[in-house]
């Protein structure tokens, strides 16, 4: 039984029996903050043309999200933004979720692991105690699946597979801690504090770009959301987050 | 500019001025203590079957070295250990060589960079000045192109290219540190000593199965090479390192 990170989409990893899907900039955050903020599921869609069809199969419950080149495409409602879901009511009751890399992070992890959990800085403990419970019951491994960037690793996903690690590994001290998995502990045990370490990060840089700097101070903050989040397959490729009892 | 890191032979980077090929346990630290001892040259081949025909073709000058699965394959006179080259005269002109990951990572650098150095921490110091200088020289980019293990990220590697980006980031101020140079410069940080780091990488620990974990103690040793050691490209995939001037 092991403790697995892939730091990209094409990294291989053993298959787990619980997988950790990560897109802290901004996919996996926003999702914590979306069922916060009481929708009822985040519907992750693998593409933007795909979200548009799940949000018709739906009807009006659906509330589309997400981004294209960190902006919201033609007719989507809101961003990917956890800004967009950290007051207010809800707009509907579910939120069809497309963005770059983070949605199809989930529906890997759905796709592929017997227990599949969502997991950002913003509900941190409540993701790792969910994936140790889950892995003693199944008596099997955990492999964080971070979304990178574009297909490459990146610094503000590997830091939160290394605070992960850091929570497992003292959950399942029998399990061995692969390579990768312990380089992105040590690595993240090198920083000061969440907002140092995800803010040199080339996502942050490109956000400060487009004056979105203040969506990395969001996607910083630990335990804001205190429930850890399941994502289960569904049909063409989607897979369905919601909250854990 | 930018001093970009590749943790497994399959990741991508931008083409790079100056590339650094590291597989520290052991092909790289074995090549510079082969330098150190004699050896004119090691010519580094990507295949057992490519090593015992470039030695046909050089001729009696010609001594095998290599491994499959951490031993010398059957005809070779040496094996990949560092200890076989630490003391004593070499057994001819030109080491031919052969392992499993490691001068692969050395032929790619060769065929791909204007400036190709063999890192590892033997030659540390003199591997990253070298690098510097050739970056400021070419005003172009370094790569560390790690050799993984079997394809996968090594913690091992990933920490001698930590351990190569902070010297080049405090060489070339004005360089863009990418994301994975910034993880492994983080993860190199965190670990109180060079045994500490690397003698927890798988790559170590299959050593210590195989009674071999004296070469981990080799390899750990910092900067017993004072040289830098270049590579170029020769027909057929191969690569020739030798001691830069």
């Amino acid at each position: 039984m092991r403790i697995d990170v892939a730091l990209s989409p094409d990294a291989v990893v053993p298959p787990p029996a619980v997988a950790i899907a990560v897109d802290v900039i901004r996919a996996t955050t926003t999702i914590a903050y979306a069922l916060a903020q009481g929708y009822a599921e985040v519907v992750c869609c693998p593409g933007v043309e795909d979200a548009r069809v799940a949000a018709h199969e739906i009807g009006p419950a659906a509330v589309l999200a997400g981004e294209v080149d960190r902006l919201p495409p033609p007719g989507f409602a809101l961003g990917n933004s956890p800004r967009e879901f950290a007051e207010g009511l809800p707009l509907g009751d579910v939120l069809v979720l497309s963005t770059t890399n983070g949605t199809r992070a989930v529906c890997w992890a759905a796709s592929t692991a017997e227990l599949a959990l969502v997991g950002s800085l913003a509900n941190l403990t409540a993701c790792a105690a969910a994936a140790a419970r889950g892995a003693r019951a199944l008596r099997g491994s955990v492999a964080v699946r971070c979304a990178g960037a574009d297909g490459d690793p990146c610094l503000d996903d590997a830091y939160v597979a290394g605070r992960l690690v850091a929570e497992l590994s003292a959950f399942l001290p029998e399990w061995q801690v692969g390579d990768t998995a312990e380089l992105v502990r040590s690595a993240a045990s090198a920083y000061g504090s969440e907002i140092e370490a995800i803010g040199r990060s080339s996502s942050a840089i490109s956000l400060r770009e487009h004056v979105l700097f203040d969506d990395v101070r969001i996607c910083a903050r630990v335990d804001a959301v205190p429930t850890a989040i399941e994502a289960v397959t569904l049909p063409g490729g989607r897979a369905r987050a919601l909250s854990a009892r």
